[in-house]
Order: structure tokens, then sequence, then C-alpha cells
């Protein structure tokens, strides 16, 4: 099947790509780390480096000033034959480097390198996400190189502040609300599904974080003087905690479930299809069993199911040696990942409510909220979702996932929240991509066929 | 009722009080600190100053060397009416006097105070131990002076290591056994049962620490992409120590309540007539209701009842904000407290096997042994504790009580060990003493009434 306004760009992608490998070379010897105050001209410059590309390709691009690093911002194309509006998020920021020591070669003097497995781009920001992001500006690239104009109305906005908790984000997105408001949004920063499967995450984990602290006598005290008579509060923590679960894996929170709801036949038919390695999953962290829900699959309970797990516990005596206290209080970090429709808010009183109940005398409960965000559950029947599934199995040569991410992804929520616009998560990341690690990779083939899939996507959805 | 060998006796106490308190004072101070290696030579200082004391009474005395600090061991008098050899234990060294701000006072430049409760000996050593161990050399100088001799044949054996571990004790006690086995031994390390009732402390509670960790996974994984899937470690910990008691309170160990014998009907009643207030010893430390066994006072709890309580606990990330991690392992340290006939050895064992067989799959403990000791349960059948009873209670014009001590005094339990020997604990101490804190003070009263109660405990046991 040939596709006289597609092939063309396709071809003149496989035929430019040494040029748009080294435009990324440039982009990634900019040591961008936004998180350390030494490198904020170097967030500076990958920006305006960003603004002189775009604008190269027609965009009306700038650099757009937040109290931290700046956005970029870039408007460009008319409408195509679908009509459709598309915003494209990516960021032009990066990890920290350490342990520098740990790199075969300097982090921001990348190279394109030979290995077992094929070509790969070595160099901080390669794959997260200067890599990915440049796929899309690529394809625009391409696109207008043959036909002279862009492929559609798009909007590229890049952020400089991914890596260190995107402080201006959500303010920026309030203040240009209609400026940013396009009719579906791109984003470009997950993995492929495995070394050859393209993915579409269409299911993104929410999270609660919640710390509490259990109070009994006004001061520690000796075990042989108080112990059997007075209230432990390390005893009552790991009671109630110990019943967070019942014996099938199931949180036991009342209300805990609504809002979550079974897959869909279809994904879980499509889930069960994958060559998901459950036993190599498990086995290369030494592991063997899944420990959660009963009969449900380890992809399941990862990318669907919700979850209650303790992050972090202490009180009383922790050093070397013994100490026969009663302490006076006790302490856990607990996070619950969550799903469907299930509500934060609500969850967080339902909880608090629920170790309350089980408070014996004497023992009070401190409470510490740490964030939260509700899950992302993407509008696959909207068309655009199937378009770019089909687009992505062509380039590919085998049908693309739609996956879950057991993370949270909170860029996805916010557009829906802030500009009430939904997003498809597209990337080409492999899991040994080492991103946040040393010796940091993007696979070449990843990088070329990433803009080719974007070429395609393009040419459908625009 | 008058006795002719004992009245002159008490008499002479009362007539020598100033005397024998400014032999006290004497030994005060010397800051015979035994943790503190700058403190040696007046560790040695206190062992001779004693040597000295008890030679003027006709002891054959000798400080002792150890590879720590020296014991003193005195030998004396010849058996009386009752034949009865007794040994008389105590300790020379103090604690350290951090912090020393808050003392009102040098603490050892001791001195005799007027408070609203009377006059009080001020001084680190005053109630622990130096106070209580002269309250016996002074009980055997007014009998020589009375009657020429001795009241019966006497060993005094007095530690110098007892606030520091007693690191040379048992090879001592082993190396010295035939020299220092007596019929019976006289502890003078505990405190009255209230401020005007005098005691016997006939049960002290043993002790096991166990240490414990649970691995899971080969390393920290993190919450969103692995939560639900695999094993954590702390949620591992908290199901099975919040199954440590049942609903009554009863720890719930197979076997663990093997030795523990109820309380002879004789004590319970007797506990029962003491003054115990329940409700200020835990309004005191901000409870109310104690949190236990069923059906058992406090009293009981923490004489008569075994325990298992968890002193410390801690795994995964304890900062400042989240880490949604699933650590790779979690920890506890756990102690119990043993009564009766309860088996340290076979405990361990026990609380091991009750762990490991709730660790689910994938799951691995490692354990680290913290000590242990049996309970030491004193023989009252000795007709020699009845007859220190009555003594005690013609003294101090109440009945002397039998009590349990929670803690776990390791001398009773060394001298049963290594010397086959019983003992009887009977000090003088109040609970306001503030052993082992600034302003330490031993009350007047309890030092001249507890000269006088061992001049009539040794003229009835002699």
């Amino acid at each position: 099947m040939t596709d006289t306004r597609l092939d063309p760009v396709l071809a003149r992608i496989d035929a430019m790509l040494p040029e748009a490998l080294e435009r990324l070379m440039a982009l990634l010897r900019i040591p961008s780390i936004s998180t350390d105050p030494a490198y904020k001209a170097d967030c500076a410059r990958a920006a305006d480096w960003l603004v002189e590309d775009l604008a190269s390709l027609g965009f009306t691009a700038a650099s757009r000033p937040t109290t931290g690093h700046p956005m970029v911002v870039a408007h460009g194309g008319e409408a195509g034959a679908e009509g459709r509006h598309l915003l494209f998020y990516g960021h032009y920021d990066v990890q920290p480097v350490d342990p520098l020591a740990l790199w075969d070669r300097d982090p921001f003097d990348p190279e394109v390198q030979e290995t077992a497995n094929g070509k790969v781009i070595r160099g901080r920001g390669s794959a997260d996400d200067k890599g990915q992001l440049m796929t899309f500006v690529e394809a625009c690239r391409a696109w207008k190189a043959v036909h002279g104009s862009l492929p559609g109305k798009l909007t590229i906005f890049l952020e400089g502040e991914e890596e260190s908790g995107s402080p201006s984000l959500i303010p920026f997105l309030k203040q240009n609300r209609r400026e940013l408001s396009a009719d579906i949004a791109l984003i470009c920063d997950t993995g492929l599904f495995d070394a050859k499967t393209p993915a579409i995450t269409t299911m993104l984990r929410g999270l609660l974080g919640e710390e509490l602290t259990i109070h009994a006598a006004n001061k520690d005290l000796h075990s042989g003087s108080y112990g059997g008579a007075a209230a432990n509060p390390i005893t009552v923590l790991t009671r109630i905690l110990g019943r967070l679960h019942d014996e099938n894996g199931r949180v036991t929170i009342p209300g805990f479930y609504d809002g979550v709801t079974e897959l869909p036949e279809a994904i879980r038919q499509q889930w069960q299809g994958l060559a998901f390695d459950h036993a190599a999953f498990l086995g290369d962290v030494g592991l063997s069993v899944p420990f959660g829900e009963k009969d449900r699959t380890p992809l399941e309970m990862i990318w669907s199911r919700p979850t209650a797990e303790i992050n972090g516990i202490w009180g009383g005596y922790t050093g070397d040696g013994f100490k026969t206290v009663l302490p006076a209080e006790a302490h856990a970090k607990i996070s619950f990942r969550l799903v469907g429709a299930q509500d934060p808010h609500l969850l967080r009183q339902e909880f608090r409510n629920w170790v309350e109940a089980q408070l014996p005398a004497d023992c009070t409960v401190e409470w510490k909220a740490h964030g939260n965000s509700p899950a992302g559950v993407m509008a696959i029947d909207d068309p655009a979702f199937e378009t770019a599934r089909l687009a992505l199995g062509r380039e590919w040569g085998v049908p693309a996932a739609y996956i879950g991410c057991g993370g949270s992804i909170p860029i996805a929520g916010y557009f829906k929240t802030y500009l009430d616009m939904d997003a498809m998560l597209i990337g080409f990341g492999r899991d040994d991509d080492q991103i946040h690690s040393p010796n940091e990779k993007y696979d070449l083939e990843c990088f070329h066929k990433g803009i080719r899939s974007w070429a395609r996507i393009l040419a459908q959805l625009c």
C-alpha cells in the first residue's frame, strides 16, 4: 500500500538520519540538569536551542520565563483533513549524572557506540527525554522538507523542570489555559512494551501517600518496669497494619475498591496475548511467586489493580545491640496506588477512619498527608487511539499494545485537570536504557523508528 | 519483747549514726565510675577503702584484681546458733554523672539536706549502691562493738563493675566457686515496696532478646513498577508481629506458657493486700487502661506474667518526605520477659519456628540472638525468708511484702547458676531516689532503718 503523502516523508527521514543524529548530539551536549542551580544557564541555553530549531521549521516559538526554568512553546501549521489540533509534550531537562565515576565517558560528550544489540546513542538525556522529544521534531522537519508545510495544526510544549518536580508546571498551565488547549496531547516520555513491540500507555495508576504516628505513653518506658501493662505503640502499629490485606491479598479498608472496575474484556485478552515474561519479571529481582491478590497475574497487579504498600516503618530502638524500651511512639509511611475512579480524597479519609477505629485505649494517631493524584485512564474510545495504534503497528511490524503503567506520570492528569485535554502516551524507550543511571543510552533504531512512527501518526491524525 | 543480744546493738546503731554517716560520706567522695577509664584509680581507691574498713571489723579482707576493676572479698566470724554461712553482695561502683549541669551540687561532694520529706543524703552512689552496702557493714560494726565479735559466719563480696555490665563477674564466680559458696546470699540493691513498707524481692523476670530481618527481593524496588506483585517485607513483618498476641493479650507462640505457673494463693492474697495504686502507676506515664492480658492486674502483669514486646522496628524509607520504595528487608528487635520455669533456650527456638512457619514464599528470615536469662524465683519455703520477713516487719512497723520485680537482676541468677546458692534481695531504696539520674539521694531514714534491719535479720539468721 503506497501513501503518496507519507512515503516520501519516510524516505526523507531515512536519508537525513545522520543530520538528525547530529542535531540530537548538539542538544545532548548542553548539560541541562534542572535540579542543580549550577546548570541554570545551561537549561536556558537548551530552551533557546530548541526555540531556534523549531523556528527554523516555521513554528512561532518562544522561551517563556517561569520562576524556575523556561518553558518552550511553539505553534505552527494549519488544520489538516482530520481537523485535529495536536499538542506535543516532552522535556528538555535531564537527571544529574552522579555517580560520575560509573560513567564510561563524559555524560555530556555523547557518541554513537556499537554494541551487541546494535548502535546506541550514549549520553545523559539520550532517552530521557531529549532523544524522544527530537523524534517528534524530526518528523515535523521531514514533513516540512517534503511538503513545504507542517502536517497539521501543532503546538509543541517542552518543559525544563520534569526531573525536579515540575514546580512551575501547574501555574503555567493555569495561566496559559487557552493557548495550550488542543484536541489531544501526545506525550513522548514512556517506553515500548518490549524491545520490538510498540505501545500506547492508556492506564496510569494514581498515588496517595500517608504517614502516621501512633502515640501511647507520654515518654519512653522501661520494658521491665512496664512491659505487659503499658501499651506498646509498635505492637499497636503492627496489629493494625498487619490487617491491611486479607488472606486473599485484598485490601481490607471499607470502601477501598469503590471505583475499581474490572479490565474491559478486549484489553484483558490483548494483555494475555502480550508475551510478558512473568517468571523473568519476578526472577530478575530474586522472587518467584506473585505476592498480591489471588487469581491476578503480575501484569494485572501492577497495571490495573490498586495497592496498599508500607514504604517505611520505624519506632523504638534501632541501633546496634539491644535496649529494652517501650517507646512512646511508632511511625509508618504508607502509599496506595490507585486505579479507575478511586477518589484519593475519599480514600484518605476511609483509611484514617479504619485506623482510628482500631486504636486501643490510651493510643492516639497523628497524621501527615503526602500528596495524592487520581489514576489516569485514557479515553481509548476516541478514534485517535486506534488510528495511532494501527500506525505504530505498520512501522514496527507487530501490532501495538495498549498497556498500563504501574507508576504515576502526573503530566497526563494535569492536562486532563487543567486543560480538559486527553493524552496519548507514546514512547520508544527500552527497559535497558538506564535512564536516571550512569551510561544512559537510546537505541539508534528507537530514534529512527520513533521519527518514522510520528510521521505515520501525524499523517493519520492531523 | 526484749532481746538481750539485739537490743544493745540497736541502741549502739542509734547512738553512732553520725559516725556511720561520716564513713558513708567518705566513701561517696570517691568518684568510682566504673564505665569511664578515667576513673580507674578511683575505683581501686574505693575498693581499698572498703578493704581497710572491713579489716577494722575483724574481717580477712582483700582487694582482688580482675581484668577490670577489683572485687572486694572479706571473710569473718564464726557460725552462730542457726549455723548459717551468709554471703552479702553489693557494689561500690557508681553511674556516670552526666548531665552534670542538672545536678544541684558536685555529685561527689555529698551532704545531708533537709527536704519536705525529711533528711536525705545527696550524692552519686548514695542509694545505688554505696549507701545500701554500708547498711550491712554498719550493722556488723555495731554488733562487733557490742559483742566483741561478728554475729555469725559472714562473707562480704563487693563488685566494682555492676554499672558497666559486670564483665569480670562470671569468671570470678567460676574461679572462686568454693570460696564464695555460702548457705544463702543477701543482696542489697533493691527497694522498699513503697515509702513505708519493707520488701523482699522473690520473683525476678528473666529476659530473652531476639532480632530478626525479613528478606524479600534482592534489592529495593519501586512501588510503581512492582507494587502489588512483589513481596513487601515490611508488610510480612507486620502481619507476623501483629499476631504475637491474641485478642485477650496472651502471647500466641505455641509452648510459650510452658513453665508459667499461677501465683501461689498466699502470694496473690498478699499482693492484693498491698496498697499498690494501679491508677497512679499508669496515670503517671499518661495511660489509663492496662494493655496486656485480660483479667490480670498491672502488678501481676509486671511481676509475675511473661511478656512479648517489640522494642524496635525499622525498614524502608524513614526520612523526611516520601519515597515509594518496596524495601528488600525489614527488621525488628523483640524481647520476652520470662517467669517461673520458662526455658529461654527452648523459647528462642519456639519463637523462631513460629515466625518461620508464617513466612510467605520468597521471604527468608535472618536471626540475631541478644542474650537470655531465666526468671529468678526464690525458694521462699526456705525458713530464712520468713525469718527475714518478720524481722523487717518489726523494724518498719508494717509487715514486709514478698514482691516481684519486672526487671531482670542477673546477680541472683548467677549465684544460683554458678554457686548453686539461693539469694534474698532486701533493699531500702525509694522510688524517688533518682538512681542513674542527677541529684541521686538516699533517705537518712532508709540508711538508719536499713542498718537496724540488718541487725535484726543477722540476729535471727546467723
